[in-house]
């Protein structure tokens, strides 16, 4: 299977790259090199080391795939890329992915809407001219969804108005710029399917973390990234380079706020499972990707406890937060159907964590303290 | 109260301008002029004939007011006029108003995206900056809903799933890029009015159809534009256009289709309601705008009728429809607010018409009969 990964230099799309690759798929990796900038820019680096993307060009070049600079921003070479390379899938990841980094400034909020929206807008029109046969894997964001106070439906809910009822899309209450372009996207994308007869599985993910996957072996060569800045770090990865650092795990507020979560190795099973299982033409299929729901206070009280374990001496602080967020609520939402394609989960969430702290901990001289703490507010 | 008009050079600005004039309210008008431009490069023109830009500028100064040239695009310029002139009321209507030039290709989908959605974001950003009190009125469209199996409520609708019930956005099925892009407003302005505590209204507003406002009386100098191309002119517009040209009053596929319209001097009516009744800090308001509900054959052989009545031969014919859109649908959207607020709606329809057509009449050469039939597919 033709597989084309935009954005695969980011932390999923070079993980998803080697995964595929293992697996016998033919990969045409595609990507800016942007989050490297991005992460730099806001005063971040990867905490493992990773290959340049001209050393990476080469490693993906010797398992038998193609890895290649572009941008979906720009039509005319993405259209190219895709009708050259006549993908069966193409999995989109290419997005700027960061809630903080989108609310710094008017700027930051523009950037993240041209490169979101506009290039997921690049990618629908070069499938509708060039493949329109292929299927499109989205990622999205459980953030999409928000808090509402009922649970979440894994695609259209039924609403009953005045005696009538109809199936529509659940509504969407996305808290920050770059969560509301992933809300965009999604409009658009089931747009397009009903329109053009595209295909696609608009992946609703919840918050990954780890380190690597299995199929990175020790070989530092095919590490991938590796964030715990206020941008781009998410939130576990965050809870164990603080541990690391000997700094303290810090909760943005009470912790209270409920996600979903699932590690690195099961966002590329899942991932696959949705290449493996495409819909049928003109489907716009939704898939609630996470393993099960936690509140932070508790996953911060579990890196807490295993970095006592380890014997890093650490604390739990609750900082004012600095999202506007409703930190108390109910938090319920389905996910059956990755399940019923046959996702097996990584249950033990506790020895995931006692694996990431242990291998973060020979680079943790390459911490910059300076990062950890949130300075962006929303207001 | 002071009105900064965005959009004030279109078919609706340039009339609110007048209108509120009139009125006493102290108007700021920006505009770029793009609206001309877009029409000219479909190939049309305003059937009555507008001033220039320059010439407005000094209609608008002889009345008391500011007409000036600004984009909301550039959010260095937008951000200094809002913060200059201080409103009390933002009226948002700077955008690209056809769904069919939206979906000619992939650049005007861009480009329809950009000017809109970053349009609207820039304009958000700017109140945040330098008028955080100010009211913001902004033209969504009833286009956004789509046309669901349900009536469709005016604001929040309560859903129930898995015995919980909570109150959320009416979710949207937009039909185009340009609908879509006024969705992706919707949910961005609903976004700033919770975390900025701004106060938007945001009209959902039918078709709109008219040539002028008493305001105008017969003095061409006062004249707004009046489009009947397929990109730019509304429905009722082109229908009566077209009996003025003695060219087949066309439909698109069965004419079933149902919308909501109100006529130019309602629109004034309505925004002046909005304008005079401010929602409440970190409100988000929603008015479902129009007058009555017709499909669109019965408005075919209204005009048609009035046509006939006048002595123009014409007939109704039906086109492929170059629109994937369903043709014979349920339809009823609650539209209760602005009857609350004071809202005398002109009921006449057909004597309306009558007046379109006398307006028209003397004008008729100026038809560019080429640009009367669609070819702009949705596929």
């Amino acid at each position: 299977m033709r597989i084309c990964i935009l954005g695969a230099d980011g932390y999923l799309g070079w993980s998803l790259s080697l995964y595929l690759l293992s697996k016998g798929y033919e990969i045409f990796g595609i990507d800016t090199g942007d989050r490297r900038r991005w992460v730099r820019e806001v005063g971040g680096e990867s905490l493992l080391p990773i290959k340049s993307m001209i050393d990476r060009e080469g490693l993906i070049r010797k398992l038998g795939g193609t890895f290649t600079s572009g941008n979906v921003m720009n039509y005319s070479s993405i259209s190219r890329d895709i009708k050259n390379f006549q993908p069966d899938t193409i999995v989109h990841l290419a997005e700027m992915p960061s809630a903080p980094y989108s609310m710094m400034n008017n700027a930051k909020a523009v950037y993240t809407h041209n490169n979101n929206v506009i290039g997921t807008l690049n990618v629908l029109y070069a499938m509708k001219e060039y493949c329109p046969d292929a299927h499109l894997v989205k990622l999205g964001t459980m953030g999409e969804y928000g808090t509402p106070n009922i649970a979440i439906t894994e695609g259209p809910i039924e609403v009953e108005y005045k005696g009538r009822k109809s199936m529509l899309p659940f509504p969407k209450q996305a808290n920050s710029w770059y969560h509301l372009t992933k809300v965009h996207d999604t409009n658009n994308i089931q747009f397009a399917c009903k329109t053009w007869d595209l295909k696609s599985t608009d992946i609703m993910q919840g918050v990954v973390y780890g380190t690597k996957i299995p199929e990175m072996g020790n070989d530092e060569r095919l590490y991938t990234r590796f964030d715990y800045d206020q941008c781009f770090g998410t939130v576990i990865n965050r809870f164990c380079t603080q541990a690391i650092a000997r700094h303290p795990i810090t909760l943005y507020g009470t912790g209270g706020q409920k996600r979903g979560f699932l590690p690195l190795k099961d966002s590329m099973q899942c991932l696959t499972l949705a290449i493996d299982n495409p819909p049928d033409e003109g489907e716009y299929r939704i898939l609630n990707q996470f393993e099960e729901v936690y509140t932070l206070k508790d996953l911060a009280y579990m890196v807490w406890c295993k970095a006592q374990e380890l014997g890093y001496s650490t604390e739990i602080i609750n900082i004012p937060n600095p999202r506007t967020e409703v930190e108390n609520h109910y938090y319920k939402p389905d996910h059956q159907k990755l399940f019923d394609l046959g996702y097996e989960p990584t249950i033990d969430m506790e020895r995931e964590i006692e694996g990431m702290l242990k291998d973060l901990e020979p680079y943790r001289d390459r911490i910059n303290p300076k990062v950890i703490m949130p300075d962006i507010t929303w207001r």
